[in-house]
């Protein structure tokens, strides 16, 4: 590998290009935001790395997010890359304490793509928007040759007004950490149809619009610190990029992170851990621990929330680490995801 | 070819796959957008089909726009797709009569790209984005396997405050039509490099923020009724996609159209009629005749409209029609783009 003239910051040095782990939400994709972009992209708007910035312009309080979507296969069940697209917009809106308002909606199309499945895209991005209460206000569509794309990809960016604003650096020692159902559902619905495989019951993407969540969230809680949707790299990824921001630490318990059973067995069959699998229906939450039993009852109430629970709290000790009381009485670190479990999953 | 449980509206059932002209801007890219976007998406606030959207969110007026860039080689005389992708977004707010303010960037990488090409093309976002006076505020990074892409794709989506809206609708028969400069530089120089051609002169990309030009122009002009940026399909999609959404036709002459000798040349030996090629530094503009040539010299002031030009008139009759009186005396219809001139443009 010749790297002379080769002018990154060490930490990319090791790598000459990109790998799909850059693309997978864990330690990869953070060395590339923190080593390439941002020495770039500088600036207060940006720095404090939440799903979406918070800006404001001439008085009004925006929050303005960017996706795009990639995933593969474009059909899977409980959804599709027209579904994901716009509630994976909405929800990065949503956890910034925004009412989501406004979507844009970018098609890169691959020649030789049927028009009837585009058409079937396109009415999914109609429904989804209707039931989020979003308008798909500007677009754009490009082709490129066969071969040089594959099939679709969709970027929807979304602007929402701010409700009450959601930063990571908000989150303070004792804090309650809730998550508001069971983990690795949509990553698992994609790998399973992937691969052609067939688990018992039911494997379904939770991709879903969470803005009603997170309203019932701002409603019933007046010490609401932070939320984050853990999409690519799961909810260790997530606890771990907050622990960092956020410069506290972090402890949670195995036996309290819901995780359905199916979901579990096919983990253990293809050898991944639903803590770093992806979701696109879930949402962390953290609050004042005063506030976590009502919260929790909140977020129950609500069919979305149904299986929510308290699952760990945050710490004063250990800045940037997330410790895992283990089922079997351990304790171990649960670092961010180092390598790409599945890629294309949003 | 089986169309049975084909449900696209009758236009589109012509073409039971994408082909690379229904991202080139012309008629086929109308067809998408009429008969499969619109039914689904139709709103208020998407119906003006401008470059962008005109919000007003609790009181504040906002353009908001999106784009993806895909062009093809990423590198080309003049720029590459970092430089396009901050400017062609800049100039689609512009020309919707906003100041623009802020940028999201979402990359779509190919596995296997260089981190050095990342690495220039993020300099490259930066230094325009610097140049525009606007900031990066979110992001987004996806992979995909080697051979599912081409490289590195680019959507930026972008958010301006509204200075003096601009639409279609406003455009009135009796209007001057002006170009800012030559046209064709763009699609020439991104032809000539991937066809590895050597034309005499300098073939160079004309990507550049437009905003300055348009800020002279809503100072030196109390009646600017219509902006816009002639890319994809060039000048004369553009006057066809005004003259219809006004309900006017357009007379434009032949001898006052400005193109570089060496851009016409090309053109000849290429094929290409300049009309249709893409302009990535250019701007249309509809303004009263009685300001016209005040106009006319607040564009030439400015080194990005030294080459400026009034080119026609908007006329009552001949609605949706754009007609050109030729160097020869002749007058002929001047089509929306038909085809795909040239594929991955922007």
């Amino acid at each position: 590998m010749n790297e002379s003239g080769f002018a990154c910051p060490l930490p990319l040095r090791q790598y000459a290009s990109i790998l799909l782990a850059h693309g997978g939400g864990g330690q990869l994709s953070q060395d590339l935001i923190r080593h390439l972009f941002l020495p770039n992209f500088e600036n207060p708007l940006l720095a404090p790395m939440h799903d979406g910035a918070l800006l404001e312009i001439d008085g009004t309080k925006l929050a303005f997010t960017t996706d795009s979507y990639v995933v593969s296969p474009l059909f899977f069940p409980g959804g599709d890359i027209g579904a994901l697209a716009v509630n994976g917009t909405v929800n990065d809106l949503a956890v910034c304490g925004a009412k989501p308002l406004y979507l844009s909606c970018a098609f890169i199309l691959e020649e030789g793509l049927k028009i009837e499945t585009l058409s079937q895209i396109a009415l999914s991005v109609r429904q989804a928007a209707q039931e989020a209460g979003v308008l798909l206000v500007t677009g754009d569509t490009k082709v490129v040759e066969k071969g040089k794309g594959d099939g679709l990809f969709l970027n929807t960016s979304g602007i929402g007004i701010i409700q009450r604003p959601m930063r990571p650096a908000q989150v303070k020692p004792g804090d309650a950490i809730l998550v508001s159902g069971s983990l690795g559902d949509h990553g698992v619905a994609i790998l399973s149809v992937r691969e052609g495989l067939e688990f018992e019951g039911t494997m379904k993407s939770d991709t879903a619009n969470l803005y009603p969540l997170v309203e019932s969230l701002m409603n019933n809680c007046t010490e609401l610190h932070c939320m984050r949707d853990p999409t690519r790299g799961g909810l260790a990824s997530t606890l771990n990029e907050i622990s960092a921001s956020a410069g506290v630490g972090m402890v949670i318990e195995e036996k309290a992170i819901p995780v359905r059973p199916e979901v579990q067995g096919a983990c253990e069959i293809l050898g991944l851990d639903p803590l770093y699998v992806a979701n696109e229906g879930k949402l962390v939450a953290f609050v004042a621990t005063q506030e976590a039993e009502k919260v929790l009852a909140a977020l129950r109430a609500h069919p979305l929330g149904k299986a929510a629970a308290i699952i760990g709290h945050v710490t004063q000790e250990n800045a940037g680490l997330v410790v895992m009381r283990t089922a079997v009485g351990g304790e171990r670190i649960v670092e961010m995801m180092s390598g790409e479990q599945l890629p294309r999953i949003c």
